[in-house]
């Protein structure tokens, strides 16, 4: 079953992510998780200044706060709590990847993301072993766990609702249309 | 005048190159130049591989040496010699940007590339002073200084001939078909 | 018991280290564990030269490869094959910390290193309920697992003696005079 | 003439901050710069929180905000304008450098700091050429560039107090004791 194109996003492995050993810094993969994770929440339609803080007096004067109701730093915050990755393959400059992310919600107050990272244009199946899946082998794994945190009591909360849809449509899947 | 599609790109700032100014953090832009190069030359038709160096290990099955000859790692280098950058308003997680690059030839082993980061919606005409030109302000500005270097030597030498003819054509920009 | 001094080390916390959330963004702590491992071998006595790759023309003329027969670019890699974190508290620019490393043999060819980050100066026993222990609770726990990699043949193979010693040595801990 | 202990820091080349041509990629400089300016005033004396924004609620049960009159978030922001770097010979995993800041008021509200990059242990003098100065050739040179902000009105306004004396103490050199 084919993903909802919010979930399917592409990236190409630029020479500052590698190291000297020519291959990606693994840390890197981490920062690439979190840009999809942005990008996939543009693509179904919440902007970052919903959900991300940025100074008030950054907004552009085409832009006016009244015409914005969500436009305000927001009062809920999302941090990771824990992260993990797995590299199965080495990737190198110029390797262009396809990022599959699976959201799922944890509780009313957490969510998880897994990744999976897959070469873009796989090896071609004549030139695999015969009966093997043609599911592209991954280049790696990972994981992040986030918290709502109200942002003046510091406690724990509930997701706020642009997030809790993006996950619901997400578990749905196919053929959903995003906001 | 239009420039090459090669030469105008877009990017998203993200909350990992913020700071805790809440604005982009000064040294992401450098990254971001780089990561533009890179990209202009795939759009060019450079293969990544052709230019930067990579394991020979790495090289997926798909694509055995002996049928690509530009494969094996370059043995020119291509490493900077000299940047900087000017930033003229602050970039918030969520701004979309247009990036124009202006590469230029500077002799038969060194060329330069000049940045400029806009708006990618910039603010609508109606809302500007009488008179004020429709080009959007820059966000910020750019240069890079790249010297050709021969692996083995470890001296100077001449650009190689795909770097080369991508300078040219973007000197003559418009309406060039890439490679 | 106090643990050897190449296992305790020290950071802090940056400005191009946070987002615009105001504190540490997640992957930097990614970086930070890479990095309190190459300090801790360096501490220990392995050069950095021995274990991680460098092009040979880099060698200062003070240093001939002759005088050093561990100089040459090493044969055996170490990829990080796994990574994972847990965020237990936020940091903010300034912060000081204190990072405990716990590395660990897996088999001949694999190990792990555990993370351990505290605040360098942590809250008073004074203002810390009764009873309480005094040992700082940590800001955050993270792990590395390595696999040893032979360069040409890109198998595993048996770990480098200078790091099968640094293991051995920090799992013995106090008291262990280094190489 | 030696300068000023706050002036003269050092740092490792880490295996993160190389690229697959083996040496440090070219960014990773602007970073180590900021970080030196950061580290150059925590050696002064200048607590990172006097200067640089974080969370209020970040504030350590230990550190009550009435006891310190400069920890509410500072008033005036400080960023970089301009920047530039010339990079005059490869850095690799492991070397160590030694940084030399040049800190300079320009006005009452901009200042900029030049940074030099030089091998911490130079070539010995017996392998230079009779007649050559004994100060070690630069690896690299870097230039950043800082106006006052204030933060509620966005305009220009004059430096903080402590970075002006920091200023002034810089200028002076050797044999001054910071605050």
């Amino acid at each position: 079953m084919e993903s909802a194109r919010w979930l399917q996003l592409q990236r190409t492995v630029r020479f500052g992510d590698t190291d000297a050993a020519g291959v990606m810094h693994f840390h890197q993969l981490l920062r690439w998780c979190h840009e999809a994770y942005e990008e996939s929440l543009e693509r179904f339609g919440i902007p970052a200044r919903h959900l991300f803080p940025a100074p008030t007096w950054a907004r552009p004067p085409s832009q006016p706060e009244a015409a914005d109701p969500g436009a305000e730093s927001p009062s809920v915050a999302l941090p990771i709590v824990h992260c993990s990755a797995d590299y199965l393959a080495p990737m190198v400059c110029g390797d262009q990847l396809r990022i599959h992310l699976e959201p799922k919600l944890q509780d009313a107050g957490a969510f998880s993301i897994n990744y999976r990272f897959e070469p873009l244009d796989p090896v071609p199946a004549a030139s695999q072993p015969l009966g093997e899946a043609a599911a592209p082998r991954p280049l790696a794994l990972a994981c992040t766990r986030h918290l709502a945190i109200d942002r003046h009591s510091r406690r724990r909360c509930d997701l706020p609702t642009p997030i809790r849809r993006w996950l619901e449509m997400s578990g749905i899947g196919l053929g959903v249309r995003p906001l």
